[in-house]
């Protein structure tokens, strides 16, 4: 099945999810609501409440309890949009204006703080406090992994070991999460919702390894930004260090990135991306991408075969699939 | 008892707090940690955890059980000032040079995000959702205080309701909730933790408009910082209302207020104060003030004369004498 029959099946339970999101900024201040909602009205693909959905489906789906787990998901990950749009100093996030430029870095702050509060209070109308401490720990998890992001920014010299477990925190943890949450809320066994973790956790270090190379092989239509957003930020990902291992690119790039840190995010990267183009950084990391996937689908050898476990399927493959 | 002697008396159980919370941020990532820790080391009061403590008085008092609310609440205030540090774009506080001081902007917001999550990770190892509840609620209802502030920054036509919903927002909830959750964690039943939610929550009013009063009223030595900064920061409080309805000295006030908007944090507020303290606005919001500790001190009526109940007695008095 396409990705887009899957969400087109979906669609019902995904617009209840939808509403649940507004209603869920909209009781509040005003001018909190406006800003939590027009960052929901850009859109996303609500890939969170998607898998928590699915991960249901291994249980005893129930949309009214498992909304309350995919919401507060679906918002953990917008208030980190939020508040990385003030780190990053962005005026568009998907082609939209964001809060902080919309706005102000103070709103988008508070409106972070917000929905990250709104998101663990509705989580708790759910009686169930391991439900409770899996989202809090996701939280914590994510912000620790942008502060890595953070701290390792223009760090040439870091090792691939920190790249994962940055990656793993501030990506793969929350989707690992979306599909452990959806198993435990709806009473699937701990083996089973541990198998669907791993799934989670391997389909999200591919996506966003998949993303990185993104940034850096396609185009600018493709991306909604110009390429080499990341390294022009400061944030150096798997390909740029794999590339870096390559001894003939190793001192051009380093001084590219030098020229770019130099630069305070109003660098031209069209050479340094040259250069990672001619280094095998982009293949090794797409292999590293489909032995993630290739972990995810393995992940779900031992969950029964109901429709749900070939959509996840589905998605792991659409998530490896080249994208550029 | 004099509050140091109360001080003096809780201290074994105090220190307790005191290491736990230092505890809860030093596991992870070195930077935040740092940064938590800096803010830990500069102190305070640790009121919250005070009441915390003094309500478990009133149940099965449980040292294990009521660090996992004290320490998760000290840490929801704290994780306020640094967000409120970026706002104010301050460099110290209690003399120490801020978070976004010593590093920046977004390692403080990093910081805070941080320390929100592991509060709420921290009272998710108690098993009763009722305290995750509260807890989730009081971080909304904070960030929703925090918004009206900025929102009604220098409104000089902001209603005397409006300063009283935003005050109880921002300070007088998470000391209710303090006292409330001691008592809820401790067995406590519904009406005692009631009342002494209510008894928090005037406490809590008091505390904020004597703490705006010191502000206009006190000096630079007893602050801490020069006189005025509320103000010159655009947040308009209760004596500043007040003395607006005096017709002598609204004009003249209203033009200060302009004034002190245009130099956008650099004014001289020294016109504007002896306008409000030539007015009787200081005289009316210590009476409001006032009328807020005799509720409080209502509220205790129905408890237990046990030694907390004193204590907390006492600690109304305190908030409820004149700092100036």
């Amino acid at each position: 099945m396409k990705l887009l029959d899957l969400y087109a099946k979906m669609k019902g339970d995904l617009s209840v999810i939808e509403q649940e999101l507004e209603r869920s900024v909209s009781d509040d201040h005003m001018l909190l609501s406006e800003a939590s909602m027009h960052l929901l009205k850009a859109g996303g693909k609500r890939i969170r409440p998607v898998f928590v959905l699915l991960a249901g489906k291994f249980g005893d789906y129930n949309l009214d309890v498992l909304k309350r787990v995919a919401v507060p998901l679906e918002l953990i990950h917008m208030a980190s949009l939020v508040h990385d749009d003030v780190i990053d100093d962005a005026d568009t996030r998907r082609g939209q204006p964001t809060v902080k430029s919309k706005w102000d870095n103070r709103i988008a702050m508070y409106t972070g703080d917000y929905i990250h509060g709104r998101a663990l209070s509705i989580a708790t109308e759910l009686p169930n406090p391991r439900i409770h401490q899996l989202l809090s720990k996701a939280l914590v998890q994510m912000c620790i992994g942008e502060m890595e992001q953070i701290r390792d920014f223009f760090n040439t010299e870091q090792t691939m070991r920190q790249y994962l477990l940055r990656i793993r925190r501030k990506t793969a943890l929350l989707i690992a999460i979306s599909c452990e949450l959806g198993a435990v809320a709806t009473g699937v066994s701990r083996t089973h919702s541990s198998a669907l973790y791993r799934f989670g956790y391997n389909v999200g270090m591919a996506f966003q390894i998949r993303d990185d190379l993104l940034d850096l092989y396609g185009t600018e239509k493709q991306i909604g930004k110009p390429p080499g957003s990341d390294m022009r930020q400061g944030n150096i990902t798997l390909p740029v260090l794999l590339a870096l291992r390559d001894q003939k690119i190793r001192g051009p790039l380093l001084n590219e990135i030098s020229m770019i840190r130099s630069q305070e995010g109003m660098a031209d990267t069209r050479r340094a991306i040259t250069l990672i183009r001619n280094s095998e950084g982009g293949e090794l990391a797409d292999e590293m991408a489909n032995r993630y996937i290739a972990k995810a689908l393995e992940a779900l050898n031992d969950l029964p075969a109901i429709p749900a476990r070939k959509n996840l399927i589905d998605i792991a493959h659409f998530v490896g699939k080249r994208n550029y």
